[in-house]
């Protein structure tokens, strides 16, 4: 058994590595997927393939529209949704992939610190599971296919 | 035709009531529903109906719980959803009804100020419309009836 | 606003009467509806429409028939469902019907006492909201209400 | 033709070995899942990932969250979902698997001995098909690649 | 309570006002529809609405766009669907009805003679329930109000 | 039985005003809902409600989203849609209104002039019934009143 | 690309062979599905399984469930339906299996001779297309790997 | 990774081997499906299978019954709908394929010259992504592949 999980969230750091790293360790057959990692690319793709917008809200709004429909063909092909929120950025990104796997009935696990209990309490009540660290994302991972 | 509208957002003060307002100044027959806007009573719901939890973590689960049952019964029931984002707050339980409405179908306007055009753009991108007041969202409830 | 619940649970006792009692002192817009509640006319419909079957494994198959197809026409009828779990019976329809009710999309509170807590943890799981009294359910009936 | 089939039901004794020993005899291409089949790890993983909770009702409730996520994943790549009820155990969560199949399209058989037909019968009515022996259902899988 | 019920079924007698008549002895709240009943009305619709057509098959062709239509709209409305076989005709239109009604998770009940049982056999075990007179019929649908 | 019909189509003269008159001869018990009728609202509404776009293409873009919008819930709403399609205009949005409409299981009615069979077709196909005159569509909706 | 066709209809002769053969010469990469095609398997499966059945009506029961959970199996994993009509038998099973088909979104090539257009008209338009023999059947599916 | 892109639109010239020579280029792993690319054929195939048609009208109608199956075939077994609108024809096919991807939940991107943007307003809103050259299409595909 081979799975495919969408890993949402921020694109400021390498935490997708670590997560990657993690599964390897435990020789689990997944297939990662996620949005575009390199943040100037994802942010300017919409001027990168349209041609320069007429201020920042259309450059925006181009570039989100490129990032959504990669999102809904890589989504629409994943198993397992992991969305990793973090102290810092907004963040609504994350919060918009992770629902609309959980009405699309795919299962999903939140990672939050602490610090995050209260304000993403409904959201971490509607998804599978919540934890705290990858560490414990990915033993849930391996729990699958034990 | 009557249409219902839900009124998702931030609790902390009476922008539901500028909305209501404004609806009736146009004779619009709309009929709003929306999150528990006591927000006290939102965070104690699950101490007060089921007793006093363990800890904050499982205090928050218990009235995240019952206000996504709250949320689930009255998004159903909704022709639209208006959802609204401020500077203030992390709003990712308001990113998750829209988030859940465009998953199921149902027309959303976002309304947020300028300040958030970039962190909501691909919420924004997959929602109907992005305005930037209530009266702008009013005027789209309008045009409906028209 | 009115609201349909489906009452799914044991018929060896007046419990909806409770509820519905309980939900009349609160003044709570509410219709309910549940499978036949006369145990006898529950388990003896199918010979008494399609009569005398070969043995009580066809008239069992029979009656549940007919109560599944009751249960069919007034679960999707309802905008919640509330499923009690009790120390007697095997209760596996109770069970049924709020895994269908899940997977439909509508609201479930189970109310179960503590003792049942293990067995039902995956269901419970699953349900939006689980209690232990009908005091509590009628408070999550109200708190959609407020 | 390779068949997926998620097999429901009480992890107390080895009674999947013999279903995949009787489909090895007749040679069925069938690749069987599972819920978590060693009970205390099932009972335990909740605690495992999330660390200590604060009382056995919590610790049930991680339990279930990743057994849910587990079962919600291999049910969704099943073709056919068997469902074995026995004399003991409350059983209630292969009730709720059998029913969340059943409401997904998926195609269910029941295995379940001769006393249990009454407390059995509505679910049985909605399964496919309802044998007494895992020997009939391995007939059934094989009856599916004649 | 107030059910729609579409009866499906040969349209060369008057069988839906005895259906009428013993639902109306029980005094049940039950709006009934129904394909065209004038059967000459039914075959030709197609010419009368959209002119001459170069053959039978053209004109079987336009009529039954039309009869499909308005069954497309009253299946949607229906609550439940009687679906009555009888010894003449192919019937192939029924049987499509209640099949549609099937897939669409709606409550099905057959009524055939017992000749019938034999070919009808999986199509009466797709339904919900099967019986052989429109009595015990209206008896199922007395049953839902009880 | 009351039925809502949506009328999809071009938006430069008075067709619909037609279509209810026919109907109301027939005292056929419809609402009609449809897209803006007021040519320069609909193509204004974007900078009326948002403000002055950039360009004509961010404008375009600005009203059809709230176009689209008004369509979603009113489509959702109907019962049947009706589109007309005619030689002038290139009428994509009516082509789109009647496909998601089919796609959403909506019966559809096209009207057309016999110069648009070709180009037509496989839409046309598509649809449930296909006629030249406003007169024959309001026939076959007078026939789901037989 | 390869595609999997059930072929619906009649178990009397071997048409499938037919239509495998021809399909055969046009190299089409095809795998082709089918209820049971022993007739005596098929109408005794039932009691081979689950044991002597107390009449007719009850070992047609055994054996449809077990013909029902089959094709529910092997039609959602097929691309395409053939169903095949013919002037011999009732072949109620074979409009249940298309119509089914239909619901779910399936493309369906519908095969009967010209004595069947009227009895078959309206299944017939619901069907995609309709053809008078397999060698037009199989020329449709040629079409797709064109 | 490889994904399967369904190239909707006219069939007058060869603009699908230019998307797919810029994709060869990029080498990207993309399997292209398309309606039928001959013209000719396209027109004649519903004669060409079912025999010589009354009249134009039905020539087109069983030439697009069979041109619907195929793209229905397609479609379902493809990731992201490539829709392109040039000056000349009508292209309410090509309309219909992109609405009814976007009602499957399927990413659609829409080509199309800028003087088209009026017209196309309503279903580029609808669609993810607008681009005007094919050029820029491909950019998308490479995008979701970085």
């Amino acid at each position: 058994m081979n799975l495919t999980v969408y890993l949402a969230g921020q694109i400021h750091d390498n935490w997708r590595e670590d997560v990657k790293q993690l599964t390897s360790q435990k020789n689990l057959s997944i297939t990662f997927v996620s949005p575009q990692t390199n943040h100037d690319r994802s942010d300017h793709v919409g001027e990168a393939i349209l041609g320069t917008q007429p201020s920042d809200y259309y450059k925006d709004d181009a570039a989100s529209a490129i990032n959504n429909l990669r999102t809904q063909v890589l989504l629409q092909k994943s198993d397992v949704v992991l969305a990793l929120f973090g102290e810092k950025y907004k963040q609504w990104n994350t919060a918009m992939d992770a629902s609309i796997a959980i009405a699309l009935g795919k299962p999903v696990i939140i990672v939050r610190p602490e610090s995050l209990i209260h304000p993403l309490k409904e959201l971490s009540n509607k998804a599978n599971v919540t934890v705290e660290t990858l560490e414990q994302a990915v033993e849930v991972f391996a729990y699958i296919f034990e």
